[in-house]
């Protein structure tokens, strides 16, 4: 199954797969995935993967430093999670109501996550992220949600960053602060008067195209003080995150805790499924609001999603992320220094992301990664990257032999 | 695998499981899989299904008319459907891009719908209409769109049926009409002014609780040329009733062409997938909006509905399930009049739902689909019903003696 063919070949099979879709899909591809978004030399369309390996339709295989966008944890196929959601779906998936393991796997977030007292699911982290926002409403019977500029919530009206097809009064509600500054969070907070629902946080800064930012503790303390103050909600936006930097709340480390939470991406190492867990006093604003889809109670995604947990658990997952993220970011840093360059290295070592100083527009990095594609290894010019569990030694020296490679060919390039 | 147990015994499994549930999910359990909602009597948890029956967790088993609420429209575990979605699952799933399956069902549907020029996916059906709606204003630049009273077109704020959470600005750009009333539509598109983005509508009515309402020819023929009069964009909600009532639009037959279409449920057979189709004047609209999700890109519900949408053609599947229906139908008005009860059977054969004479609060509904449950049918007191196509002459018949003995206890009970 795995490809065969060395990278850096020809995307032969990839341009004629981009041929088709022009004609059928508006633009190629949208979302994450537009066509004039992806980086220029990257393929678009995957025939595969396996572990910490990603191959094209073109044949070539890549050390996989994207997962997905953040879904793949334990890599791709993970043995217990395949055999776990084929357990379901040989039972059944998609019923005329829920299966057990919904309430195994509310259970299971539960006793995970400290300060959850309750679960709902969902199919996309925008879901999660929109639940969050109503059950904050419905609770306050306020209407402004606070939210960091910048910031990617997911791509409903209310926070797609791209305003096209979005009206103002969707947009209405939301009072934007900056980062990391409390003064502006409290401004923010003025602005929005007595009608503050909640206040919407990332873990860390992770917008794309930036170098990433670990929250300030003092900023989160402040902005919990804050929601006390207000009586509004915490919300903790952990969808691209959750369960890679903690196997829990990723603000445990911190002793800060929200009052909801959305969660999506990696809690099911691929299969489709999001969350809103919630402290108990939001329990009843929670059943009051009328959120459904066809799809959310499929049993299959769950299944995957309680595999998951146990493994994540069992293995110790985030430490051995955070252990190749560590050596990964480490040897990038020295091999940028070797090669002539000053690179700044951003954010938790499980999710890390690079830039290179003097780099405005971004040509540097984006030079860097398709060297590094076509030595053979998958990272992203202007988006954070992931670690999965997956990645064994020897894929971790691959991918730094790719990188070194990456860094000589600019250095040559700009010699 | 199938329930051994007779219907009509104790739902101790079941209740346990909702014992459990309570404790960490609000309610209970929500959307519409809401406690509250679930008709009395009915069980909340399903362990599994087969072609056309679905098993509870207590083991009973039932002749299935709900189909999930409509995605299962080949019956569960379609061997050719699964088989798909499992060699598709073999190479991968959730990828750094998407796979040619992508494409491949882009074309399908592009060929079988006969306005569709384009086709974009997600995963709900709620993405699909706020996706549409969204194309339309960006097409535009205008803000109005224009909805039925009491239509369901999903859960997102602008159009969950419960206000508790939703600010007052997220409803702003909702004009309501009257199903039906051409009229309405064009007073409701006076009070928009200039500002009429789109008209959204049903193919035919379905909401829940009310005797269903096929379109009237002429609304939907005067609402085309009201479209194409304000230059406002007519979006056809295909979600509920996608590829049951035709194989292509379901106003093929009324000559009546939109220019966007929301599908999902049925065109996966139960694997998570949504659409938007639409026309080449709206391709520039299309691309210009920010959308995504980890999930929208995934491979293996485009290769389930892939395989879905050539089943259906090859087994002339939509013939079936109106042949099944009509049958039904038929012979449920006979067995009503038989038992001298005077009941409705309204709506298109495949999506049938039935109402009582005399029976404002809907106790008379409930009390037979209760009784028709515990003799081994499910049916939905409040709800369209949908029909599969893997009901066998067998089922039927199994489910009509179901009917009969549920209409033999009413006339019993009120004797």
């Amino acid at each position: 199954m795995n490809g065969d063919q060395q990278p850096g070949k020809a995307l032969t099979a990839d341009l004629e797969w981009r041929e088709r879709a022009k004609r059928v899909i508006p633009g190629g591809m949208y979302g994450h995935q537009n066509v004039r978004m992806l980086a220029p030399g990257y393929p678009q369309f995957f025939a595969g993967g396996q572990g910490a390996r990603v191959w094209d339709v073109d044949g070539h295989t890549y050390v996989d430093f994207m997962c997905s966008y953040g879904p793949v944890v334990l890599g791709h196929h993970h043995p217990e999670v395949v055999a776990a959601a084929a357990a379901q779906a040989a039972r059944g998936d998609c019923l005329n109501g829920p299966a057990p393991v919904m309430v195994e796997l509310a259970e299971a977030l539960v006793s995970t996550v400290s300060y959850a007292d309750w679960a709902m699911f969902q199919k996309n982290g925008t879901d999660a992220t929109t639940v969050c926002c109503m059950i904050a409403r419905a609770a306050t019977g306020r209407h402004k949600i606070l939210v960091a500029e910048r910031a990617y919530h997911g791509s409903a009206p209310w926070c797609t960053p791209v305003l096209r097809g979005v009206t103002p009064e969707e947009r209405a509600n939301v009072v934007l602060y900056r980062y990391n500054d409390l003064a502006s969070v409290e401004e923010a907070a003025a602005r929005a008067g007595d009608d503050v629902a909640g206040v919407l946080v990332t873990p860390f800064r992770h917008d794309a195209g930036y170098d990433q930012e670990f929250v300030d503790p003092a900023f989160a303390a402040g902005v919990r003080r804050l929601c006390d103050k207000l009586g509004a909600v915490l919300i903790l936006d952990e969808v691209r995150c959750g369960f890679r930097l903690a196997l829990g709340s990723s603000w445990d480390a911190l002793g800060v805790r929200p009052d909801l939470s959305a969660w999506s991406k990696a809690i099911g190492n691929g299969y489709p499924i999001a969350a809103v867990l919630g402290i108990d006093a939001l329990r009843d604003a929670a059943r009051s609001i009328f959120v459904t889809g066809s799809f959310w109670f499929s049993a299959v995604p769950m299944a995957a999603a309680l595999a998951t947990l146990h493994v994540l658990r069992r293995d110790q997952a985030v430490e051995r992320m955070a252990e190749v993220g560590r050596r990964f970011c480490a040897a990038l840093t020295d091999q940028a220094q070797a090669a002539g360059f000053s690179v700044r290295v951003t954010g938790p070592a499980q999710m890390p992301y690079m830039t290179f100083a003097d780099d405005p527009d971004g040509a540097l990095i984006s030079e860097f990664c398709l060297h590094a594609l076509r030595a053979g290894v998958y990272l992203h010019p202007r988006h954070n990257w992931f670690v999965s569990a997956a990645i064994t030694d020897e894929e971790l020296e691959q991918a730094l032999q790719a990188t070194a490679k990456a860094f000589d060919m600019l250095r040559h390039r700009r010699a």
